[in-house]
């Protein structure tokens, strides 16, 4: 197959019928004129707008959902955005459902379809932004009046990001989010643009998308686009480096030879009991896992701190000469795992305990009454002592709740946690099995 | 027994008798007649003189040896310095020895007193020194009008860093030199001052001995000593950071404990197979030896190269993810012996093989060619490789020889090397089981 047929099946994967869109932007119409009415009805001066990828004609098939702002004055205060806003939302349903993002919204289902209701603040512009959903629709505003033909790359972008595993600017993820990928396609005028700049870009590149680089600030991360609605902000900032330069070797490997398998990847297998111990047995490492019940938390809440986790127990190990070959934190919302590949999981029996500089007299004194036994390494005083942990799942159960654990994990793990090792760590399911079939890649 | 109970009876196990220091006196002015007599009939502008610890009466009883300087003309050309000298020093005795140390020298025997007959330049002031024999008899000028009544402190402190294991500027110990003993007493006014300021001295410490300090130029070392005959000079050069602190160290120690058995300490008994399996046994660590015929050097030469090949040897193993937890030089001039005490000697199956940056487009692709499995780890590509050294004793076989070795030591490996581990170290003799006693220290 040529590119072209590639993208063209591609395509044909993931763009909705265009009854299926009708439908959509039917039921869009619908609510907008209920919320319209009822807000007149209530005395609010407020009108519904359409947003998201299914206002923009971007959306992925199978991805069907309404996301419907409530536009209130600039001057509301905000209690009475909250509480107007919600109270008009549940005017399209009896069955909503309050959520909480940055501040309140209403999902419901309407006519089959999820939707979304979210209360914001139509400012005047986007330097007068009072909280992060406001910037929603100049963003469905700035696609909506440049992205022109190109609707089906942006959806082809999508589709490829999320086959090379960097679609999604959740904490999970940290990859690239729906807005940036219609940036992108908006920028380099193509998907197929995308993909070959994609597999030149470097650490820190700048896309300055609308010429806003004289408001640039300064961006720490691997690549920074400058939103055109709000030149201060990084548009790729949820992006982490990992997913970052996973995205371009995606690229350059799909220039190298395209195929419908980047866009659409094989199901994952979950490895299981005998061939992981046939891995685990050729490789000589240990796989240890923590594991520990999911605390009652959103994944953008929990994944921060199970990120914290695995680093504290990594430094943990380290700092006591462990030496981890990989790590990674996986959950599937019920139980969580930290999971250890270990290259050095037993050590002697002495260690050595470092003391302060000999030139340091006081502490030099202190020390050697506490340690008569210590001599001098260069300029310091050591002394050889018994080893408190040899071994690491020994050091792991005893010092874990003295490390940064992130708050709500801190609790779960506080009240059980497991150590367990090898094919031991099946027993927490498929959905680890597949995340240790990545993780360790045979 | 008080302090100075402890002084006086020390300084009797190493003052010379009053009758042995009249003979060695006697001796070196029936040589200087002679000397002056025969260059006289040579023909030659020639005195010799009396120099060292023995014409400063500083010397330990049992070391005595006598130094005699042959003084030149300035303007004799470097060959006439070397031939005349030689010729007029082999006058004293018929059994004459050429040794060679930054120029040649003469050692005899005569009156049953070791003699070295050292040709050098009598030059006007100590900036004009053409070799550094040419600065000794400047070093005794002034060790004579300023030691005054300090003869026996000065014996006093080159006895205690001799017990501490830090006597001695030769390249094997990088310890404090006679000369450096002199100056210390001559500026602290007594052996006792020299302890209490010893307790407290701190890295980078100058001692301006005669308010040379103008003519400072900075120095690395860790004591700074200036030379009151040359004042670019450090005297402390020689003395290495771990000497420096072991001394401070002994300072303290015999402020807080005065004893004899700091001045004469205990014979060090070689510690035995049963003890070493035992000790090895209970801290869990492995002993390895490299070990190597002695090239036929000096120890002077002989030593920097052990130490490089003792850095060579942690290098390669720390490279190669092994953990040494201490490492040392040791040889009799016979056989040579690197000996590491491991912390990890095994690792498992698999390394990782760092590749470049993912954004260095280049280098990746050809990375990506040869390691097909490569995956992303932060901001390179790394890749899982067969570890080809699962141990540290292969990987020393296999690759001591490709290690920076220093010249004469690495003929000497070339020709042959073992590597042995625990308790048949100890086949290398009993001064290696002296070294190992104080190198692992139970």
């Amino acid at each position: 197959m040529s590119t072209e047929e590639i993208l063209g099946e591609a395509l044909s994967g993931i763009k909705p019928d265009e009854e299926d869109a009708e439908t959509l932007r039917a039921v869009a119409r619908d609510i907008i004129k209920i919320l319209d009415t009822n807000a007149k009805n209530m005395g609010l001066d407020v009108y519904a707008v359409h947003v998201g990828s299914t206002a923009r004609n971007t959306w992925l098939k199978g991805t069907k959902d309404i996301d419907i702002f409530l536009m209130f004055p600039p001057e509301t205060p905000r209690e009475k955005l909250e509480e107007y806003g919600l109270k008009l939302a549940r005017t399209v349903s009896d069955h909503c459902v309050e959520k909480y993002a940055e501040h309140p919204y209403i999902k419901t289902v309407f006519e089959g379809v999820d939707i979304d209701l979210v209360p914001c603040y139509r400012v005047s512009d986007s330097s007068r932004i009072q909280s992060a959903v406001d910037r929603s629709p100049f963003h469905n505003r700035y696609v909506q009046s440049h992205i022109g033909e190109l609707c089906d790359d942006a959806r082809l972008l999508k589709q490829f990001t999320r086959g090379a595993g960097v679609y999604g600017s959740e904490l999970k993820t940290q990859g690239f989010s729906g807005y940036l990928c219609e940036l992108l396609v908006i920028y380099y005028g193509s998907f197929m643009n995308v993909i070959k700049s994609g597999a030149n870009l470097r650490r820190g590149y700048v896309i300055d998308v609308n010429d806003h680089m004289d408001h640039f600030v300064e961006h720490p991360e691997p690549l920074i686009v400058i939103d055109p609605v709000d030149p201060k902000r990084n548009v790729a900032a949820a992006l982490s480096e990992q997913k970052f330069f996973e995205f371009i070797d995606a690229c350059r490997r799909f220039l190298k030879s395209p195929s419908m398998d980047m866009f659409f990847p094989p199901g994952i297998e979950p490895i299981d009991d005998e061939e992981l111990k046939e891995l685990l047995k050729k490789r000589g490492t240990l796989l240890v896992a923590v594991t520990f019940d999911s605390p009652d938390i959103v994944e953008d809440t929990l994944y921060p701190q199970l990120r914290r986790v695995e680093e504290s127990v990594v430094g943990l190990l380290e700092r006591h000469e462990f030496k981890v070959y990989r790590s990674g934190a996986w959950s599937d919302m019920d139980k969580c795992a930290i999971i250890l590949e270990m290259l050095v999981w037993e050590l002697p029996d002495i260690e050595r305990h470092i003391g302060p500089p000999v030139d340091e007299k006081e502490h030099s004194l202190k020390f050697l009454e506490k340690y008569p036994d210590a001599y001098i390494l260069g300029y310091r005083y050591v002394v050889d002592i018994p080893r408190r942990y040899t071994g690491a799942i020994d050091l792991i159960r005893a010092k874990l709740l003295t490390c940064g654990l992130g708050k709500n994990v801190a609790g779960s793990i506080r009240e059980k946690f497991d150590v367990v090792t090898n094919e031991e760590i099946l027993c927490l399911g498929d959905d680890l099995g597949k995340f240790l079939r990545e993780l360790i890649r045979p």
